[in-house]
């Protein structure tokens, strides 16, 4: 399987079709990874709907730009009708009410729909490009700041759940910089968490480090603070799920754990996150409301019960981290470090 | 089903049978637990090497009951044949060769063995006596402490792994302790993490919480600490697997994580553990050597692959806290705090 995610091949693209297909929304099928690498088309927002619902597409990136590709299909299959792509356009944005991103997307393609058909594609297609180049953009920031923090060496480094090209359109955030620092010769290994409970680290993050050629491990998360005691984490990178005016952090769960585990070691966590992920609306963590996600995702583990049935669970989708855990946050533009966020020169 | 394991049914015990079953050992089989409750009768040095081997029985002090009883089953067998019973005994303790209490087991029973086949069983049954008085004065021992340390209140109490009835003959170690202060009304809830990889808290914990009508909640591993930061959990209560001369812990993978999060909340952590697993000959946890199990467990759960095959993987089994980082370790007649052991007075 000669696939290269992260470098050719995006995970979720617009595809113009021909006169017999029509348009289509192509995305990589997440939950037939790792054993199936399958590319769907989506051709109808039905389509798309159930894709997003079903997590065929995740992460935060990636379903931002579902968000604008769904206003492209339904503008190209309804282009004189501009109230039903609205109301098609508020379909997509209400699968997943907690994707602040999906939301985005569907409003900045939604904005050009007075423009023609053409005019929303073309912006959806933008958006598309721009998440790939501020990954890339992530990738450098945040290369250049964990050698400034641990040196110029091949480094350990310890990530979580995935912030990889399959959580955006391509590259990835968390595991885009890891990418960059792997290009720069700079990674000696990567720990990968297995991320419970839908496994994200061991389905998806160790399926793009083996596509990568990185040298890796999958460990349980329990056992990272473990590796962190017996010296094999030099740094820890991670991604976002949203980001508080002060830094404060919600991610996977487990992303806390790992920096109080951290903290412990004096090892440094970094966040990478797109700008788009600063909420700079919530003042602190304690205004981030945290989700309690479905208990069977804990009862069983990829389909198969594991504890009594009815047991009651306590299953938060992600947990808080304080900035003052965090070595830094590091943005396309920005930097929070030491308690204040400084701006970045942008590139010409 | 009708079970109350932990104050009736032993985990692990003689039965002397009838004229046409001839003696064998029961247990109750924790690899159909819990969906199945179902005692085994292993009639045979081989039925219960094997059960040893797959983890029928599993837990510290129900593995020191398992040699001593295998050696009861040869002695009855071979009554006339010393050398077959003391290669019988060797066979027993070489199963699992890192389980010290096995070993330690074998070799109480085997030192009996010139007094005849009734002598040996007699200390076996002993040894098994002995351990339910063992973990029921530890419970009474660790309570107490837990009251003065938190409070005579109904307290939220997070535990790892399995450290019940099913990990000793009958009741247990830490969560016999919980046990305890349930029966004296202090339990608000318990937190049970599930324990990748093996998942003995979801499968076997919660099976003896629900058992023991105690209210509960299950959650992955990687939640603990946000759970601690939600101010869930009063104290943390774990058994060990080896106890070092400085109070230095080695238990199930995790454990250490769990102490990392509970010192930046200032929760305090609590081992409960036999004498028996207390090493005198190791100064510290530095000397405690980590053995690393089989990389299936971790690309597979409950038997699904969840990660790419032949992914690597670090999966130590267990890790070692220092006891700087513990509130106590408790044992039936000694206390370790503040980087001591005070001898407990004990009961007459």
């Amino acid at each position: 399987m000669a696939v290269v995610v992260g470098t050719t091949v995006r995970t979720i693209d617009w595809d113009e079709g021909d006169a017999a297909t029509g348009p289509a929304v192509a995305v990589i099928d997440q939950r037939a990874l790792p054993g199936t690498f399958r590319v769907r088309r989506l051709a109808t927002v039905d389509a798309l709907v159930d894709a997003v619902a079903d997590l065929t597409v995740r992460g935060a990136p990636a379903l931002g730009a579902a968000g604008a590709l769904g206003v492209a299909l339904a503008v190209r299959r309804h282009p004189d009708d501009a109230d039903r792509v609205r109301a098609e356009a508020e379909r997509v944005a209400a699968v997943r009410p907690t994707a602040v991103n999906l939301r985005r997307g569907v409003e900045r393609a939604l904005a050009r729909l007075d423009d023609g058909p053409g005019a929303v594609v073309a912006e959806a297609c933008a958006l598309l490009d721009e998440d790939e180049a501020t990954n890339r953009r992530l990738g450098h920031r945040t290369a250049d700041l964990v050698t400034q923090l641990c040196g110029d060496r091949p480094l350990r480094l310890l990530t979580h759940c995935n912030s990889g090209a399959l959580a955006a359109v391509t590259w990835g955030t968390g595991l885009g910089a890891i990418r960059e620092l792997a290009a720069r010769g700079q990674v000696a290994e990567v720990l990968a968490c297995e991320t419970r409970p839908l496994l994200q680290g061991a389905r998806l993050t160790v399926w793009e480090l083996a596509q990568m050629g990185v040298a890796h491990r999958l460990l349980v998360d329990a056992a990272a603070a473990s590796a962190m005691a017996r010296g094999l984490v030099d740094a820890v990178v991670v991604g976002a799920d949203r980001i508080a005016a002060n830094g404060d952090t919600a991610n996977k769960i487990g992303t806390y754990a790992l920096a109080c585990a951290a903290a412990h070691h004096g090892i440094p966590v970094l966040v990478v996150a797109p700008e788009s992920t600063v909420d700079h609306t919530t003042a602190s963590g304690a205004g981030i409301v945290v989700e309690e996600r479905a208990p069977d995702e804990v009862r069983a583990v990829a389909g198969v019960p594991v504890a009594p049935p009815d047991t009651p669970v306590y299953n938060p989708a992600f947990d808080v981290t304080p900035a003052a855990l965090l070595a830094a946050v590091v943005t396309e533009s920005a930097t929070f470090r030491h308690g204040a966020w400084a701006r970045a020169a942008l590139p010409a």
